[in-house]
């Protein structure tokens, strides 16, 4: 039996949930705040971040680690690609998203907005909110860019590269802080993966307090 | 044949160099400037960031996908581990290196002292390196613990979570910025992959008008 431990507008747990379902494994949730520190959770993970999975006794922590044991244990269907060349590029853009963007977009705008407000330590810097609406269009624009010659971002096949990508929008999507129009590109691409069966549940997580635009969940934005 | 893209003084770079010794493979060593943002490095790489490995034509960006790569192409010796739960223990502390103390330690002293430097872009934040000195004391304690009960960090034998760690401390010392009499067990672990000879290379760096302490390069400190 699977469980995972997360946060559900985190970008790195929705990028496992989403994985674990274009796996096809079920997992049960189990909601966290891991910035209370407990200590029951320090000893499922001494970093006291969220995802983490266990499997059958087996504690699986940090996200990309995670991803890696998912296609470890349950090779099929590939998330990462099959050639060591489309492996590299999955991985490629996956650090890009979960490295670059984090820094440059969800770092200044969800850390600072939801993140801020869910842990109770102070209001978002104004400074932080306005380099990420800045940086977060260029970001969009590369999405459009690989999006122009291949079927998903990482070629023709969905990888994690897609999943991260999408995890991450997904959460600014819900603070109405994504500039869809300034990239079409990126809206077609977004469009297609928000449509997967995989994607649906997180488009239910509603935080009390916090409404996400109207087109959150709109399939056809 | 192998070409790695480098800054001499990263840790993530450091980590690659070490990690190809270990495989028993030679690279071509390129030195870069990341942060002048040249196109030809930029075609290289569109996140401007070093390491970058070419192999045979095939070009992989990114510290993590460069490991997992080798891994991959190169099974032999393994430095992620035989099974699952090894290599997701792998995994688990490479991300707290690479990511955690990268975040809580690097940033705050390697980024603000030598990256600053490097690309002439202002002067060490007081405040940082305050922060970064007082955390890095508990990181030490955290290598020592794990090396009480272990041979090397995430098991009995080396894997990429000595070489992370390692590559990110090592920098540290050059810059004199590591309290090993705070934890004598991290000073224990240090001096044993120190003494490998896939490290040696990286001791032999040096910088222009920045000299590393005494006890950098000496086997036995």
């Amino acid at each position: 039996m699977l469980r995972l431990h997360h946060v559900p507008l985190s970008p790195f747990c929705r990028k496992i949930r989403i994985a674990l379902r274009e796996k096809g494994l079920a997992a049960e949730l189990v909601e966290e705040q891991p910035w209370e520190q407990k200590e029951e959770f320090l000893r499922l993970n001494p970093a006291g971040e969220t995802p983490v999975l266990e499997d059958d006794g087996l504690v699986i922590c940090d996200s990309q680690a995670i991803a890696e044991y998912l296609e470890e244990a349950h090779p099929e269907p590939t998330l990462y690609g099959r050639s060591l060349e489309q492996r590299s590029e999955t991985r490629r853009l996956v650090a890009w998203f979960d490295s670059k963007f984090c820094r440059e977009v969800t770092d200044l705008l969800w850390r600072e907005k939801l993140l801020k407000r869910l842990a109770r330590r102070g209001t978002p810097s104004s400074e932080a909110l306005r380099q990420g609406a800045a940086n977060i269009r260029w970001h969009l624009q590369y999405i459009a860019w690989l999006f122009e010659d291949r079927r998903w971002l990482a070629g023709d096949e969905l990888t994690m590269a897609d999943i991260a990508a999408a995890a991450h929008l997904s959460v600014l999507d819900y603070l109405g802080d994504v500039p869809w129009d300034a990239a079409p590109g990126a809206r077609d691409w977004y469009a297609k993966i928000k449509s997967r069966p995989s994607f649906r549940p997180l488009l239910q997580d509603r935080l009390v307090g916090l409404k996400p635009p109207i087109h959150y969940d709109d399939l056809d934005f």
